[in-house]
């Protein structure tokens, strides 16, 4: 049995403190074995040297679509169904395997850099996305993004038996860190008998469930027409409210809804900043936490974003979440770093995104000796407003080293980049756009 | 005579398109002597590769109180009011000018880490702020803060005093790389008598003005209910706004007020990520654009950012921008580079911010070889919405080369990072919070 000590840091504990401690890892089960004061947690096999930084639990992106990273930078500043009709849709239409083997292993390699260990997915082509999990070493929940509109009935049943076979057959791969799930679109982008038939037969399978709900105004008023009821009440008679469900954004939800998600114990994938890049509104994050709801946070696609650093996306989500509850002390600094770790963490479904014993070994390290984080009032103050992705010098998933010193061992990244130039240029030719 | 060629990489122009081309630039002057195809730029003394990145314009930071780094991650998730008067105000009642020495020095470096050759600072003990813009070789638009709320007459016109002093004997100084301004605190925090006294007598010196002005709601009612009038036009009648002046913030103008701005010629410096934190509220920063108002990019102070880094401020101002007008098209990503380049320079007063013949020798390489800026659609979004301050290579202000590679050439930034942590701790604890 192997073990990893990882020396000479400051951990960030579950409480939102920070201690001088080693923390052991137990590397055959990619799980913590002891965290504590250096002279008493035992020494490891091998060391990862933290020099004097601050340890912190992996960083979860709760919501992405990662292999969109090809599109990073190509069709801004359009509202979100223009830009999913013009720019997205027609190139989506001819994406390949390969463009997602490319766009993915692009998307984990940014996240490894900036220190995300686990990630929510929902795309096309998920086996490729699930190789490249395997091969990152990162973990991932993952489902293909089933959707009706603009297919023929054949079409779209072929497209919901291939997500529940996906979900199937790729659950627990990659030695445990790939989960799946159930991914219907969203409540606007799937029709009402598809939910009646595919709902029962994915909670049959012990799948949970992700969707997009309530993003936008506009995509609020026709569920509201056509059924009568808000969007989350709508999900909620089709059963597509449970505790291993979770919903993508969250904007426009009353307080009946916020309190249903409650109830259910549904979580919310925040995506501050892909909500305010295409002015879909503002998410009433403290709200939701007040009333119970587990929150987290993702980037979505880097489309709308246009990046996958989680650290970008805490300080977003402060930020719009005092806007969005008009008080400075809403969405606070420790809440954001929870949201990120435990939060998303909890909505995914992993035990990871805190360091504690018997937790999963995700974690990185982020050097705290720089002038943006100078003086060192405040850690915790430092991680959500000041630190940035590129401040993180090691990341270890599942008790495995995925880069140190900024140097990625399970990515090899120059190929990683010239591939997407490669595959992003030809996608674009063959989409004419 | 002697010049240096920046070579090796694309220039972003004025008119925000990229062409591979070389700078040469006049050291002596500090100008920009050409640019263009490197077969046709003559070639310089000293070379300066930029290794195939993008040469963008040096970031101006339009509104800033640089040495407040030293409050960085000290008291988060307040409001405004509770923020300056339970944290702020009594630390700064501490401060000595070695404070301002460690605090200015710390800021500068991480600026010029980030891209950013020139700012515009209101604080205390601006003669050490000017000590440090010499030394460090960035421009500055230098004021002292004046402020009559919390003093007696005798002590108020000591400080407007001091203000004008300042404001008279800087400017011009190192080399002609500091400006000086007349900055009356806020439209809240000065009697009316002190502006009745004190405007006329900066106009006379030919001074430019600059104060913070509808900040927040707060701010914007005891005005009106005090002089019956919205906050700009009491301001007009006080013979404040006029081409030589620029507000701070501008978050709670009206129609008429966004009308009188654009007719005066008085800039805005809009500062998204402190409008953020504190609550502040939302700028319309479209709509003033629209009207013809000049809208550069300030960070504030660390205290309420918590970063001093262009490149965040850029992404915040283009995501908050489209918020505030329900607009995903509005501040688009050649709108923010704009303000955070040509229109803080404009409001400064410098002649920067534009990579053209004549203009200020200020640029920065961005280096564009990163996962995160893969693939490479286009450089411009990658700028406003991907790049950060960590993608910076090289800085050059008024033609002499600040950073290469990362080092910082006139700055020791270890000792820079020591200083400040020492002086914070001893002044915190001379506050006793």
């Amino acid at each position: 049995m192997s073990t990893l000590a990882v020396v000479g840091g400051r951990v960030l504990r579950p409480d939102m403190t920070v201690e001088r401690a080693d923390v052991l890892i137990d590397q055959e089960s990619g799980t913590i074995e002891a965290v504590g004061d250096p002279d008493e947690v035992p020494d490891g096999d091998e060391h990862l040297d933290a020099g004097g930084g601050l340890v912190i639990p992996g960083l979860v992106n709760a919501h992405c679509h990662v292999a969109m990273t090809l599109f990073r930078g190509n069709a801004d500043d359009k509202p979100l169904d223009a830009w999913l009709q013009e720019d997205i849709w027609p190139v989506e239409a001819e994406l390949q395997a390969g463009d997602v083997v490319a766009g993915a292993r692009l998307g984990v390699a940014e996240m490894i850099k900036s220190g995300t260990t686990a990630f929510g997915d929902m795309y096309f082509f998920m086996e490729e996305v699930a190789e490249i999990v395997a091969e990152a070493g990162v973990r991932g929940a993952l489902g293909r993004g089933c959707i009706t509109a603009g297919k023929d009935d054949e079409q779209a049943h072929a497209d919901f038996e291939e997500g529940l076979a996906f979900a199937e057959e790729y659950n627990g791969a990659a030695e445990g860190r790939i989960r799946t799930i159930f991914m219907p679109h969203s409540l606007t982008t799937v029709d009402q008998s598809f939910f009646e038939e595919y709902v029962p037969r994915a909670r049959e399978a012990g799948l949970p469930i992700h969707f997009h709900a309530n993003e936008t105004e506009q995509e609020v008023e026709p569920i509201v027409a056509e059924h009568g009821q808000r969007p989350l009440a709508y999900a909620d008679d089709l059963d597509l409210l449970a505790e291993d469900t979770f919903v993508a954004h969250g904007v426009h939800v009353d307080a009946a809804e916020i309190d249903l998600l409650a109830e259910r114990g549904t979580a919310v994938a925040h995506c501050p900043a892909s909500n305010m890049k295409l002015a879909s509104g503002m998410a009433p994050v403290q709200a939701m936490l007040d009333a119970g709801v587990t929150v987290g946070i993702g980037t979505d696609g880097a489309g709308s974003n246009n990046d996958l650093d989680m650290f970008d996306e805490m300080r977003d989500a402060a930020m719009l979440g005092k806007l969005a509850a008009d008080d400075a002390s809403a969405v606070a600094a420790p809440t954001v770093i929870e949201m990120a770790t435990q939060g998303s963490a909890a909505a995914l479904g992993f035990d990871s995104g805190r360091i504690t014993e018997g937790a999963n070994a995700d974690l990185a390290v982020v050097d705290t000796d720089a002038l943006h984080l100078t003086p060192e009032h405040d850690l915790v103050s430092h991680l959500a407003y000041a630190a940035r992705g590129s401040d993180v010098r090691h990341t270890v998933c599942d008790g495995t080293v995925l880069m140190a010193d900024r140097e990625l061992l399970t990515i090899d990244e120059e190929q990683a980049k010239r591939e997407a130039e490669e595959r992003a240029e030809a996608l674009f030719e063959r989409a004419g756009v």
